[in-house]
C-alpha cells in the first residue's frame, strides 16, 4: 500500500480531542472553521501522497551533494519544494500582510507532520523557512520584513538557522563568530557554523541565514550574542538577488540518515548582515524561532512514526505466514499475537504523541490569540514534552517497524530502515532530548509547577466526567496523574542537579500520563469502537511505564555521580 | 581512547558472579583454571585491541562486494580472519581430537563477545564456523568429521548455515529446497536460500554450507526436513578443494549495517551434498547449532554494547563543555547529570546482559560436563533470555551512545552510528526476539515452569544470604523475583495465544530480575566500591521496569486481537 496521509485522524483529533474550535472562537482565527480545516487537510494530504511520498527513497539513495561549492539536491526535490511552496504550505501560519494564510499554527503543525511522514528530508526545508519567518515577524525591522517575508513565504527564497559552532553545541554561549559594525546599519560577519540544515539548495533564488554572532566587546556567554540576517546573495535595489555575499558551504556532513537534507558546514568571511532584534538580544530572538521549531521537530518524529507504522502494517498485511483463513486467520503474520502487539504499540504511541503535539500547538495558538499568561505557560510547558516524546516515539516506532519486517527490515530495499535512520537526528537537533527534559524541570517549573499542576487538575476534572462511562480506564489515568503530581511536588523542592538527574524519565512519565488522558478523551467519543480498544491497549500496557519512570525521576543525583571518571573506564 | 577489550571484567564475572570454577570442578574442563583463563582472555583481548578493532570502520566504509560471482571482502578482513584462526579462537570449544582447544564454551563465549565488540561484522564469520563445527561434532558421520572438522577449526575452510528461503522465514517448515538421493551416499540439492551470512569469502580455501532441504516424498512442515553439508568446492581424494560444486552467490543484500559481512542470496543447482544426521531429522540437527548460535548472537549484542559504551565514554571524557575544574568539575560533558545518567545506564545494562550471557554459557558447559537434566533445562531456559536481552540491550546502548555524542552521533565519521546500524540485525537473525520470547513462554515452560521456579528459588536463596549486607538492594531483588514468580505461575495456566501476547515483555522482565540478582552478587564482592554503585543504579533505576513489563505480560490476548485488519488501517 502506498503512503496515505492520515487526514481523518487529524480531523478527529482536532474536533474531538484537542478542541480546535476554542481557537476559532477567539476570533483571531475565525476563518478556520471545520469545513475549511477538512478542506485544507485533504488538499495537503493529497500533495503528501502524490508528490512528497515518492521522493522519500530517492532522497535516501541520491543524497544531496556539494559541487563546486553549490549544493545539488536529490532528484525531484526541486519539484517537491515547488509543490509545497505553491500550495501555500510554507506560510500557512504566517501573516497575510506578507502573503501568509494566517491560519492557526495547529493546522500548520498538522500539515508539517503529514509532510514529514511522506518525506522528512525535504520537509525540513520549509520547516527551516517557517522558523525564520516567525523570527522575522517578531523581531525584524519593517524594512527587512517587507523585503524578506514575501519571498520566504512564497518559497522563492528559503531560510536557515545558524547556531552551532564546533566548540559550541548545546552550550550556545561559547560561540565565537563575530559581527563588526560597518557603520551603515550593516555588520560584517565572520566565523564558522556547523550542522546547518538546508544551508544551501538549488531550487531557491536565495538562501537567507539567521546567524548568531558576537559584537566585539559584548558580554561573555549568552548575554553577548546578537542575531543577524545574512543572505547568500545581497538583494539589489529591486529586491532581487544581486552580488554574492561572503558566505559559502565548506562541506556536507555524511550522516546516518536524512540524506536528502544537506547538512552544511558554513563559512562566513566578512559577510554582510543585518541585525534582527536588539543588540545582545540574539538569544531571545532565536528562542522565538526555536520554541516553535521544537514543536516542529516533535512533529517530524510523529510524522516518521506514522510513515513507519503504515509501512510495517502494509508489510504485515501482505506477508503470508499465519493460519489459513478457514482456520479463522488472515493467512498473514497479522495472525501472530506478537506482531499484533507490535502494531498496536506503534499505533497507540503514535496517537499519544500526535495528540500531545496538537495540544501544544493549540496552546501556542491560544496564547497568541488571547495573550493570556495561562495559555503562554501551557504552551511553554508542553513544548519540551511534545519535542522529546514525539521524537523518542518516532525512534521507537521506527525500530519496531523494522522488527515487524523481520530480515526484510535490515535490508535497505524495503525502506523500513530508512525511517529509523532518518528519524534518529530528531532526538538530537533543536536541543537534545536531555536539554528538553532539563528545560521542563527547571525553566518551565520556575513557576513552582503552577502550569503543570493546572494541567493535572484539568486531567483529573476530565477524569471525573468519564468515570461513569469508562471506569477502569479512568481510574488508571486518574491514579497515574496523582502519582505524577506527587513526583512533581517532590522535584520542585529539589536543587537543579537532583532535578536534572531525573529529568529525562520525568519528562517521559509526564508524556505517558498526558497521553493516557488524551487516549481516554478519544475513547469517550467512540465507546466500544476501535478508539476505545486502542486507548485500552495504551492505558493498560503502555501507561504503567510511568511508575518505574517516576521512581527514576526521584532517584536523586547521588547514583549518577557515584562513579569517578576513572571508575567509568574500569 | 582506542578500544580495549574488557578483560578484567570477564575475569571478575567468571570468578565472582557466574562461578566458572564449578565448570572446572567437573573434571571435564579441569584444564581451565583461573591462571589459564586469565592468560587466554588477555591474549584474545590483545588481538581484539590490535588487530580487530582497527577493522571496524573499514568494514563499514568498504562493504564486501560481489565480483563475477565471487565475494571480495573488506580491506584487512583476510588478515583479521587469519589472526582469529591462528590464535585458535575459532575452535576454542571444539574437540581437541580435531584440533580444537576443548575449553569451556563459557570462555569461547567471552572471547566471541570481545571480538564482536571490536569488529562484529568480521566476528560473524568465525561464529558461523563455530555453529557448523558444533553441528558436525554432534550429528555428522565419522568420515565427514575427519575431513571437515580440522579444516573448519583451523580456519582453512569456513562454515555457513542455510535455513531461510524467500517464502520461509520464521516458518522454516515452509521451505522448498529439495534434495534428491544420488544413490551413492550423496544428494543433489536444488533451491534458493536468502540471508546467508558470510555465504562466501575470499580468505578461506573452501566454504561449507549446512543446508536444510526436503527429500521428495518427505512429510510436510518441519518433520520432513533434512540437513546437508554442501561444500563450495568438492574435496578431492586428498581432501583438498577440487571441482566447483553447483552452488553460487546470486547477490549480496544492501543492508542498514554490518557492511563488512556479506549477506548472500545463494542458489543451489544440483549441488552435491552429504546428509548430516538422520533423514527428516534436519530440524533437530539444526537446533543444536542454533541454540548456541543464539547465545552467540546475544554475545554480539553485548559486545556491541561494550564497544558503543567505550566509544561514548571516550567522547564524554574528551568533549569540553562543563564546569571548570576549579569549580569541582571535569570541564567535560561528564559534569552533566544527564550525561552521567546515560553512561551509567549503558554500563549497568551491559553488565547485566553480559552476566546473563555468561550464566547461560556456564549452564551449557555444566549440562555438557555433567549430563544433568537440571543443567540442560537451565541452559535451555536461559538461551532465549540471553539472546533477546543481550541484543535488545545492544540496540539500546548503541542508541544512547549516539545520544551522548549529540550532533556528532548522527554524523558517520565518529563511528557512533555504526554501532547502532550494525547491531540492529541481532534482534532479528537467529530467530527474532519475538520468537525467542515465544520459545521462553511455550517450549521452555513445557516443564510447567520447573526450570524457571528453580532459578527463582536460587535467586531468593542468594538474597537471604545478602540480606544483612545490602538490605535495601536485596529486598528489591527479592521482591521483584516474587513478582516474576507470580506472573510465571499465571502464565503457565494460560493458553499459548495468551502467553504469546505477553511473551516479549515477560522475557524482558525475566532478564531485568535476573540482571538484578547478578548485579547484587557483584556488589557483595565489592561493597562500597564501584560495583556496588553500579548495582545500586541498576536495582534502583532500571530494575523497577519489571513491574510495568509484568503488567503487560499478564494483559492477555484480548487487547492485541481487538482491532480488525481494516481497523488497523483506519
Amino acid at each position: 500500500m502506498p503512503f496515505r496521509a492520515p487526514v481523518e485522524e487529524y480531523n478527529f483529533l482536532l474536533s474531538n480531542v484537542v478542541n480546535l474550535s476554542q481557537v476559532n472562537a477567539t476570533g483571531r482565527f475565525s476563518d478556520a472553521g471545520p469545513d475549511m480545516v477538512t478542506a485544507i487537510l485533504s488538499e495537503a494530504g493529497r500533495m503528501c501522497d502524490d508528490v512528497l511520498a515518492p521522493l522519500q527513497r530517492p532522497g535516501d539513495l541520491h543524497p544531496a551533494r556539494l559541487e563546486n561549492g553549490v549544493v545539488r539536491t536529490s532528484p525531484g526535490f526541486d519539484d517537491g519544494f515547488r509543490a509545497i511552496a505553491e500550495g501555500g504550505w510554507i506560510g500557512m501560519a504566517a501573516n497575510p500582510e506578507y502573503g501568509g494564510m494566517g491560519l492557526p499554527l495547529t493546522l500548520a503543525h498538522a500539515v508539517n507532520e503529514m509532510m514529514s511522514a511522506a518525506c522528512m528530508s525535504l520537509q525540513l526545508a520549509p520547516l527551516m523557512s517557517q522558523g525564520q519567518i516567525e523570527a522575522l515577524e517578531h523581531h525584524a525591522s519593517d524594512e527587512i520584513k517587507a523585503l524578506y517575508l514575501p519571498k520566504l513565504i512564497s518559497g522563492e527564497w528559503t531560510g536557515t538557522m545558524n547556531l552551532t559552532e564546533p566548540q559550541a553545541g548545546s552550550a550556545v554561549g561559547a560561540l565565537r563568530s563575530k559581527a563588526e559594525d560597518n557603520g551603515d546599519g550593516t555588520y560584517s560577519i565572520t566565523g564558522q557554523k556547523i550542522y546547518i540544515s538546508w544551508g544551501d539548495n538549488d531550487f531557491a533564488e536565495n538562501v537567507c541565514h539567521l546567524v548568531l554572532a558576537r559584537i566585539p566587546g559584548a558580554p561573555a556567554g549568552t548575554k553577548g550574542i546578537s542575531l543577524f540576517l545574512v543572505p547568500k546573495f545581497l538583494p539589489d535595489e529591486n529586491g532581487k538577488p544581486g552580488v554574492a555575499n561572503g558566505v559559502k558551504v565548506v562541506s556536507l556532513e555524511h550522516k546516518m540518515g536524512l540524506h536528502g537534507s544537506p547538512t552544511c558546514v558554513m563559512s562566513y568571511e566578512n559577510a554582510k548582515g543585518w541585525m534582527v532584534g536588539p543588540e545582545n538580544g540574539g538569544m531571545a530572538a532565536m528562542f522565538t524561532m526555536m520554541n516553535n521549531a521544537r514543536l516542529g521537530v516533535g512533529g517530524q518524529g510523529i510524522g516518521v512514526a506514522e510513515g513507519a507504522y503504515q509501512h510495517a502494517l502494509s508489510y504485515a498485511l501482505d506477508r503470508k505466514q499465519g493460519r489459513s483463513m478457514e482456520d479463522g486467520g488472515t493467512g498473514t503474520i497479522l495472525d501472530h499475537a506478537d506482531v499484533r502487539r507490535m502494531l498496536m504499540h506503534m499505533k497507540a504511541d503514535t496517537f499519544a504523541a500526535r495528540a500531545i503535539g496538537l495540544s501544544c500547538a493549540v496552546a501556542i495558538d491560544m496564547a497568541e490569540a488571547t495573550g493570556d499568561d495561562w495559555w503562554t505557560a501551557r504552551a511553554a510547558l508542553l513544548t519540551p514534552v511534545a519535542k522529546a516524546f514525539g521524537t523518542d516515539i518516532g525512534n521507537e516506532v521506527a525500530a519496531i517497524g523494522i522488527q515487524v519486517h523481520g530480515g526484510m527490515g535490515f535490508v535497505e530495499e524495503t525502506g523500513a530502515a530508512q525511517y529509523a535512520r532518518d528519524v534518529r537526528v530528531t532526538t538530537i537537533y533543536e536541543g537534545t532530548n536531555g536539554i528538553q527534559a532539563m528545560d521542563l524541570v527547571a525553566r518551565k517549573m520556575m513557576d513552582q509547577g503552577d502550569a503543570a499542576f493546572r494541567l493535572f487538575d484539568e486531567i483529573e476534572e476530565a477524569a471525573e466526567l468519564s468515570r461513569c462511562k469508562l471506569p477502569d480506564l479512568t481510574e488508571s489515568v486518574w491514579q497515574a496523574t496523582e502519582e505524577l503530581r506527587e513526583t512533581t511536588e517532590w522535584l520542585i523542592d529539589r536543587n537543579h542537579r537532583v532535578r536534572f538527574a531525573g529529568a529525562v524519565p520525568y519528562l517521559r512519565a509526564f508524556a505517558r500520563v498526558l497521553g493516557g488522558h488524551l487516549h481516554l478523551q478519544a475513547a469517550l467519543v467512540e465507546q466500544g469502537g476501535p478508539r476505545e480498544k486502542l486507548a485500552r491497549f495504551y492505558i493498560r500496557r503502555l501507561l504503567p511505564e510511568h511508575q518505574s519512570l517516576l521512581v527514576q525521576a526521584r532517584s536523586g543525583d547521588f547514583d549518577v555521580f557515584g562513579l569517578s571518571p576513572e571508575e567509568f573506564s574500569a
